[in-house]
Formats: C-alpha cells, structure tokens, sequence
C-alpha cells in the first residue's frame, strides 16, 4: 500500500511519521511523471515544489489557513494531496481537474492562478480581512522568481511588506521563470542566494577581529546597530518583511522547521527557498524549459525538443526573414521565447531580442521607446496575457501613433489551459485601441504577408493567430481586407482566422445535400470591411458569423449593426462565438463542438436558420 | 528684462553664466505660479522640480538627447526653457499647450506621460535603439518616488539595471506620491535618504578602526571586497544600476556637477535626488497635496481646500454612512484619497482602508482576496487608470465571481488633462469582463442608490460617473435598469449617465418649437434592458444615441445591432459617442459642443434627422 494512499486532506499529511515523508514525497513524485506522462501539463515546476508542498502541508491545514499559489503551475502536489488524486487522470480534460488552483474545485485551492504574480496581492487581501474579521487562520503565498519579475509582485510586495500583516511570502527560487531568468530581479536573487557565503564571512570576520576584544565588540556594535536601524539586508528586508533563507527547498526538515518558525511570527515574512526545477526527473532537471509545459510524453524517452510547425514557429521563422532585410526589426518577449517561436531569432539576433521577464506592460512601453527612434519592435505575446499592457497599449503607444507591432498568439481557443488562457478578449480590447490595425491570418502564407503588412502599417499593428498549426485553407487573401471565399444563394457564413475553416467545411457538406452557403471571410477586424458580406447577405438574407471571440465587441455584433445601418433586414441570424462567459479547459476540438462552432454545429445552425 | 527672455530652447540655458541660473529658477517659479494660478495644473511637482529641470538642461540637450519625464506633472519648466513661454497662458485649454510632455508640441518632448510608471520602459526603448542605430545620443527618466510605487516601474527598472545600456534614471524623491506615500517602496526610500548619515558613520567608523592600522586595512579591504562583490548598498545597486546620492535636489552647482558626472558614466546609473514639493511657494510647501493639481486660484490667499458637493464627494459620503452600517466594507485608493472623495473615509475607518500608492493591478487583485474571505472591497479610481487593472479584472475578479465594487470615477469626458485622462474606454472594457455589472448613475441619488445595488450583487460590479456635480436631472430611477423618461413621437435619444442631461435639454428646447422627442434612459449598461428603447423607436423609427464613451464596443453599436435583430428598420440615426479617435482636452462643455454633444449639437442632430 502507499503512502499516498492514506491522504485525503491536509490534515493526514501531519498524521504520517517524520521518517516517511520522503517516501510520501517519491511517491508524488512518481504519481505526476506517470499523470503528466500521459495528460501533459505542468511538470517541471510540480516536480521541484514536491517537498516544499508537502512542508507547508505539515505546519498549514489548506481547507482553513489560505494557501495561494502563484501561476499555480506548481500545484500537482498539492492537488494529489487533497483529495484530488482520484480525478487526478482527467487533468486538464473538459469536465476534469484544472491544471491550475481552482476554489470550484476543492476548499483547499485559495484562488485561482493562470496569470503569474498576483498571489502576494491576493493573499494580502485574505490576510487583511482575517485581521479585521478578528480571525487567526494563517495567509501564505507561494511565489516563483519567474513571477517576481511581473510588476504586480512588487506593488503586491510593497504593500504586503508595509502592512504589519502575519503573512507568510514563500519564494519558490529555481532561478527559472518559464525559461531562463532575466533582469535586474533575477540579479538581485543571485545575490541572496550566494548569501549564505557572505554570512559565512561575516563570522570568520567576527572572529578574526574579535581577537581584538573590547575594540571589535564596541565599534562592532555601534556598526551593526547603525546598519541595522538604516539599512536591511535586501531588498525585503528594506520593504518590510523579515527575511528567512536561503534554505534548501529539497530538505524536508528545515523547510518544516523554517515555516513552523515563520508561521510564529507576527508580521510579514520572506522565506528564500532554493528548490531545483524538475527535480526527480533527470530529463527535466536537465532541460526545465523543456519541460515547464509538456503534451503527453514517452517516460523513457522523455520529452522531445522537435518543434512542430505551428502559427507559432511560421511567425518566428519569418520574422527572422525579415530581420535579415530590415536591421530595424527587434523582437520582444515576455518569457515566452519558446513558446511564442522567438528561439531562432534570440539565437540569430541577439543584440536584437529582448526577454524582458513576465512583463507585458514593460514590454510594450519599452516598445514604444524603440519605436519612437525609428526601430521596428514586433512584441509576440499570448493574446491573455497582454491583456495586462491594456494601459500601455493606450497610452505609450495610440496616442502618440507609435509603429509597435503585436503578434498575438494564442487567440482564441487554447485548450487544456482553461479559463485563464483562453483568448477571448483580444478582439474586443485590441479594436478599442484608437488607430491599432488588426488582422486576422487563416493561413501560414497569410500570417506572413500580413506581419510583413503589420511592418508597413504607419501606427501600432497587431496580429492574432491561434495555438497550433493551419487547417484546410492555405490561401493567401491577404491583399483584401475581407473577401467572399464561397458564393451562395441560402446562407452567408461570416468568419475570419482559423474559424474559416469549419466555416468552409460547414459549406461544403452542406452542398452536397443541395444548400447553397455563401462564405465570407473578414481578414481585417479593426475597421471591418463588410461590403463583401453585406452584397452576399442581400441574397441570402440569412447570417451566420462564426469567430473565436467573446460575444462582447466582436464582429458579430459590429456586423449586425452595420446591416441595421445600411436597412438590411435579415430573415434569420445566429451568432457562434465564445460568448459572454467563461470557456472552460479541454482539447480544442471538443470545445468547439461544445461551442457549436465545428463544421457539424454550423452546418445544424445552417439548417435551422434555413427551415425557419 | 528678464533672463527667461533670451531662453528660447535647451541650448540657450547652456550660453547663461552659472552665476545667474538662480535667477532663472526664481523667474521660473514666478511664471509658473503666475500661469497656474490663472489655467489651473499640476503646481506642487512642477515647483519643486525647478532646479532639477535647470541642471538638466545645462547638461543635455533635449532636442537631440531624450529626456523622459514621468507623468509629467514636474514638466512645466521644461515647457518655458523650451520655446513655449508665450503659449503658456493656453496650458490645458482646448488647443492650447497639454499639460504633459507631448513630442507633436514641440521636438523637446520625448514621449507622453499622462500615466505614471512607464518612463523607465520607454527610456530604455530609447536607449536601446540608439545603441542598435550606433548613435551616441543621451537617454534620461526622470520618475518621481510616487510613480516608482507602480509595478510598471519596477519591470522598467529591472530590465534597465540588466541592460549595461548607458542611461541615466533620475529618481525625483520628494517624499509624496500624490498624497503621502505608503509602501514599501517609501519605507525603502527612507532608508536610502538617512544613508548620508550612515555614510558619516561610515568615515567615523574607518577612522577610529584606521588607528589600529594594519588590521583595520586588510580586514576592511577584505571585507568591502566581498560586501561589493556579494550585495549592494540597496536595491537599485542590486539590479545592476550605479547609484549615485541622494542630492538635494535645490543645490544647483551639485545637481549639475552630478548629473554631468552621470552621463560621463557608461552604464546604467539612478540619480536619486531629494526634492520638496510645491518648493518656493509657501502655501504649497505646506500642503503640497492640496497643491498637486490645482484650479485656479489667488496667489495671495492660496488655494481653498473647501470640498465642492461632485460625484466624487458624494460618492465618498454615501461609502461612508454604509461603512457604518456594514462592517464588511472597506475602502481601497490607488494614490487618489482626496480625487476620489475618500478622506472622509480614511479618517473615520483607518483600519478599513488602503492606500496602495500607484498600483491599480495590485489593488484589483487585493480586492478580489478580500473578497473572498467575505469583505466588501470597494475599490475608488479614474476610469483611465482603471485600464492597469484590465487583466486582474478578468483574471482576479471576474473567473471566480468576486463580489469586488469599483467607483470608477472620471468616466467620460474629464477636461483639461486631455488625451491621457479621458475616460473613453471603460464602458468597453468593463462590460468585456464575464459577469461583471456596470450601472451609470445620472444623478447624486442613483449615484448612491446604484453603490447600494452594486455591494448587493452576487459578483463584480462598477458604477462609472463623470468628473464634476450632477446636472438638472436629478431623480432616482435605480430601480429600473432602463427608462423612457419622456415619452415622444419625432425622435428617440438614447443616452445614459451625466449626458441623459443635455438628452433632456435638447428634447425640452426642440417642444418649444413643436417637436416631440423621447428621451430613454439606460441605467445598467452591461446587460443592457433595450425594451423601451425598442418599444419608443417602434413609434418615432429615428434614433440618435449620446454616449460619454468611445463607439468601439459602447451603446450605440450594441443597441443598433439589438434592433436589427428585432427587425426593426430605422429611417434614420446617429451615434453621438467619443468616436474612435482621441479626444483632446479643453473644458468639459468645450468639448461636449464639439462633439455635438451638448443640447444644441443634439438638437440640431434632431432636426436633421426628422427633416431627413
């Protein structure tokens, strides 16, 4: 039998002996190698927090004290000990557990976490109204370095070090962030980490010019108790936190000692815990890039680096192209080189790649610099997590027109990720940006003539393309901002980016039982052309706009007021988008399905609209 | 004649003899308390950066080096030492000079700052495609200790320390954000401000030990070296950058010889000078945040700190009376106590409210933890400054259904601080976050009746309203989330919030001359109740929509695709909105009448209409 067996809740964590909590921590280990194995998901950070969580387990009871983690990647543990180990195969399958905390999902998830570095500022808040509700649960956040490089950690922080709250800050330190660590932050915990050297010194110091007696023990005091009184120190300790560490985030007993003793403390603590990414797993140790976020795998084998061409990697590709012709082009990232396909780039033009850290705001202000002197700066970037530079994409760059080019990817539909990643809102968000151009790519070769278009555009321009690679279409339309891909007489579908696809396919099926669907195609989303649609829809009278977008400033709802406009009363209309909610986790597919939005569900709508 | 008559650029402040550069400032402040008495501004940050900007000028050359100024309240003496001293008189009025740096006014202005935090990203854009291009210009921020609590500024900070770019970061320290500062970045300033005094400790300390020669030598030479080689002086040295301070920030001659000195340096380097707000003027020494943005007033007698009856105010009393009431209910400022009506509530509840300094991420995800362990957070803040937030919104907030309430004050049209400040953009962006609720109050009533409704409801809910007081409609009508507040058979404006005012006014001037127009109401904007819009156009079929709002994602479009999807024709309409552009500052009902806004620009819009 094992271990894992006997824990259901926080509470059997501290039932079990001292001597088997390594076991405990193998065995969890094992249990997420041979999950994420099998589901993908978040690995290496789960492996290298294994023993950290499983301390916090012994001093925190997670269904009372808050837990909050941040960005949640490292919550595999955590979930497989609360009772979660059951479902733990559905990990981020539609209906199953979220691959991030979830309150939904069981009382021992604090909050939920997709977006990194809000946990400290979160769990302020809980911690704020324990004190005011005059309760004594404890309050921690656990925090990576990756995360601390987001500027909402240090407002967080600031604040949280000032308040006088007993709150627990734990500093989950693989010298990570989703790749590796950049900027003055990751310097800074260099720094602290090669601490323990500098304090070594300070007792050798000690004890050599203590030789000296009374002379070290008075001047020696009066130093350290003016350094005391003026400076920390860190950076935390001058913020206002007691600082505790750096301790070995693999060794169970100090960590328990350590948090033990943190959580006696009656005001804001900074524990410093060094932990090693993928710990346990010898390709992830090697590799954690790799490794951070990883589709089914082969144990064995482990993960393999061959990049598969996507939106992706055809972005990256071809903006190294254009590099080579224009030095003025300079690509940035927000710890995503990977991800977004940068990595060829960073390795072709390094003086000209920038991974600024988990800063989108940053990032697109510096951009906004670079571009105000005549430099090129193509920022590529998830389309949900630039929803955090909203501000900047306003202010530094519309309103002084600033030529900075976006390439949004994962737009739309992301999948496994869920709630927190989908990219719903970039069309809505982006088309309130005055004077940003956007289009939308359905296909390789238009992905690559629209980014040279974006290039050429006289103000910000932005791009938003899916995860994954092109469907069926794989023309190039690029030189018209809205086309009609299909003539019919029944029906007029209005689609753009990888929706066309089963836009066209909806089409097609339908032909052969003797519809007749029009198929329009909107490549720019910013200032719409929507004669094409509006000529097709004369005739057909009946509109089906399919996008991967939230309902709320979409085209579907811009298109329908044109009609209104121009007197077009239609017969019949439906609207197959994201809608105004949530859209949960699951494969891409399915969730289409689920939307309605797959060839089938548009096809049946077809129908409908066309019996009416 | 005055030595400001022969200073026409930065060059000119170059040819003065550095015996008379006291003279200039004196003349500086003169003209700046003479002008901001009479236009109104930011007085207290641009008083105390008199010398600052002088010593600037000496040793750069702001047509061809890059000076970028945070928000830019510190600006207006840059503005006179730069070829705008006669459009002075026009700061902030409708064409005239902006209030921020603005490079379309004038080559000295290197980027916009109307929002704080971002001058460190932009500068170090700059920076970095300077050294791309091999030109030698130089870069400098300058960024108050206020803007520094904001986390863009830590992003913009981090990147810069790591870059090894030369670049010069001025930090403004007076102590002040915009009210007092909190945090633990003011805490951490603090300490860096004593450290001349732990400086002469240090002399003190090196030359009592220096008396045992030897030892003290190689123990200290030891010592320093692994200090230096393990952990700076503090955090900025930390990141990577070369501290240099704090000067005094009124000393000229060393203000100079530092930042000569600065530019010398080929590397990152932060100037941190000390400052006093409102210096030279003693009423806003004393109260410098009375003085930070200003009216006009009389220099003699100063400012009055008499509270107007506005939104805000009432906002503020009504949060109050029901903080007495439930004592769940707390109050959080983002730098903007006194702007957004809260002094009341700090001083009567300061255990129940949190001024997080510039950080409206931060306080947005705070919120949404408070929230979740059963407070009521109430968070107060400008409609534009709002957009920081735009992600922890989504993300924080809305996923997990946070009973989180936003005062978003400055919704519309905000006057004189222009582009930056316009509050265009909130009605898209709040009515995008999933099951969010946004009302807008048209008078003080609705005002605290819908505060009432939104700390009632089951998830995130806003109330936006204007800058200023209420107009003459001054009913109640929250219990109904749209009305036909005058029924009509011509014509149907539909309007909302502050503008429903003007709507009246138009249909109550067009009576007289025998027109009948309807007036409809919307109160909930979100999920807006289009019913007696729809059931009055049945009746009139013309339609004009006034909105304080953008026209991407506002009303108008949403209402017009709503009556196409009715199959309601219309025979005529016009959205009377923000438009798709920027709106420039000027005086409020300056503005409303060039955007046709005010009640002859609807009623002419009326009659065009009817006589279509």
């Amino acid at each position: 039998m094992k271990r894992l067996d006997r824990i259901h809740a926080s509470a059997d964590v501290k039932e079990l002996a001292a001597d088997v909590l390594p076991e405990l921590c193998a065995e969890l280990r094992e249990e997420i190698l041979e999950n994420v194995s099998h589901s993908g998901g978040h690995l290496a950070s789960s492996l290298g927090a294994v023993e950290l969580t499983v301390a916090l387990h012994r001093v925190y009871d997670t269904a009372r004290d808050r837990l909050v983690f941040d960005v949640g990647h490292q919550c595999y543990a955590h979930k497989l000990l609360t009772g979660r180990r059951e479902q733990f195969a559905t990990l981020r399958q539609l209906g199953g557990l979220s691959g991030f905390p979830k309150p939904c999902e069981s009382v021992d998830d604090a909050a939920i976490a997709g977006h990194a570095s809000t946990s400290v500022s979160v769990a302020l808040g809980m911690a704020r109204a324990r004190t005011l509700q005059g309760e004594d649960y404890a309050v921690a956040a656990v925090i990576g370095d990756g995360a601390l490089t987001g500027g909402a950690a240090y407002e967080g922080l600031c604040d949280c070090g000032a308040s006088a709250e007993p709150i627990l800050v734990v500093l989950n330190d693989n010298a990570m962030s989703i790749s590796e660590n950049v900027g003055g932050m990751s310097h800074l915990l260099a720094l602290l980490r090669v601490r323990p050297g500098y304090l070594r010194f300070k007792r050798f110091y000690r004890r050599t010019v203590g030789r000296y007696g009374s002379v070290y023990k008075v001047l020696h005091r009066i130093k350290e108790w003016v350094k005391d009184l003026l400076l920390g120190d860190n950076m935390f300790e001058d913020m206002g936190f007691y600082y505790l560490g750096p301790v070995d985030g693999h060794d169970l007993p100090t960590l328990i000692r350590t948090i033990s003793y943190a959580r006696g403390l009656n005001c804001p603590v900074l524990l410093h815990v060094r932990t090693v990414k993928g710990k346990g797993y010898a390709p992830a140790e090697e590799k954690p890039a790799l490794y951070h976020g990883v589709g089914p795998f082969d144990l064995e084998s482990g993960v393999s680096g061959a990049e598969k061409t996507s939106f992706s990697s055809v972005f990256g590709q071809e903006l190294c192209k254009l590099a080579e012709e224009d030095p003025r082009i300079v690509a940035i990232t927000a710890a995503m080189t990977d991800g977004t396909g940068l990595a060829r780039f960073a390795e072709a033009f390094p003086t000209r790649f920038f991974d600024v850290g988990i800063a989108e705001g940053h990032a697109v202000a510096m951009a906004a610099g670079l571009a105000a002197r005549g430099m090129r700066p193509v920022f590529a970037v998830y389309s949900s997590f630039l929803q955090r530079a909203y501000d900047m994409l306003i202010h530094d760059v519309s309103l002084s027109g600033q030529r900075v080019v976006l390439g949004v990817d994962r737009a739309g539909l992301v999948g496994a990720d869920g709630e927190t990643h989908q990219g719903a809102f970039d069309v809505n968000y982006l088309c309130s940006v005055p004077g940003l151009r956007l289009w939308a790519p359905s296909s390789y070769a238009e992905l690559r003539s629209m980014l040279r278009k974006a290039l050429d555009a006289d103000g910000p321009a932005a791009l938003r393309y899916p995860r994954g690679g092109e469907g069926k279409f794989q023309e190039d339309t690029s030189d018209r901002d809205a086309l009609l891909l299909r003539p019919g007489k029944d029906l007029t579908i209005v689609s753009y980016g990888i929706t066309v696809n089963d836009a066209l396919a909806a089409a097609e099926g339908l032909s052969v039982r003797g519809y007749s669907l029009a198929v329009v195609k909107l490549n720019r989303l910013d200032a719409p052309d929507f004669e094409p649609a509006v000529q097709s829809l004369k005739k057909t009278k009946r509109l089906i706009v399919v996008e991967d977008a939230a309902r709320a400033g979409g085209l579907g709802t811009r298109l329908l007021a044109e009609l209104e406009g121009r007197g077009l009363k239609l017969q019949g209309f439906r609207l197959l988008d994201l809608g105004d909610g949530v859209v949960p986790q699951g494969e891409v597919s399915g969730l289409r399905k689920m939307l309605g939005q797959d060839a089938e569900g548009i096809a049946q709508c077809a129908l409908e609209l066309i019996n009416l």
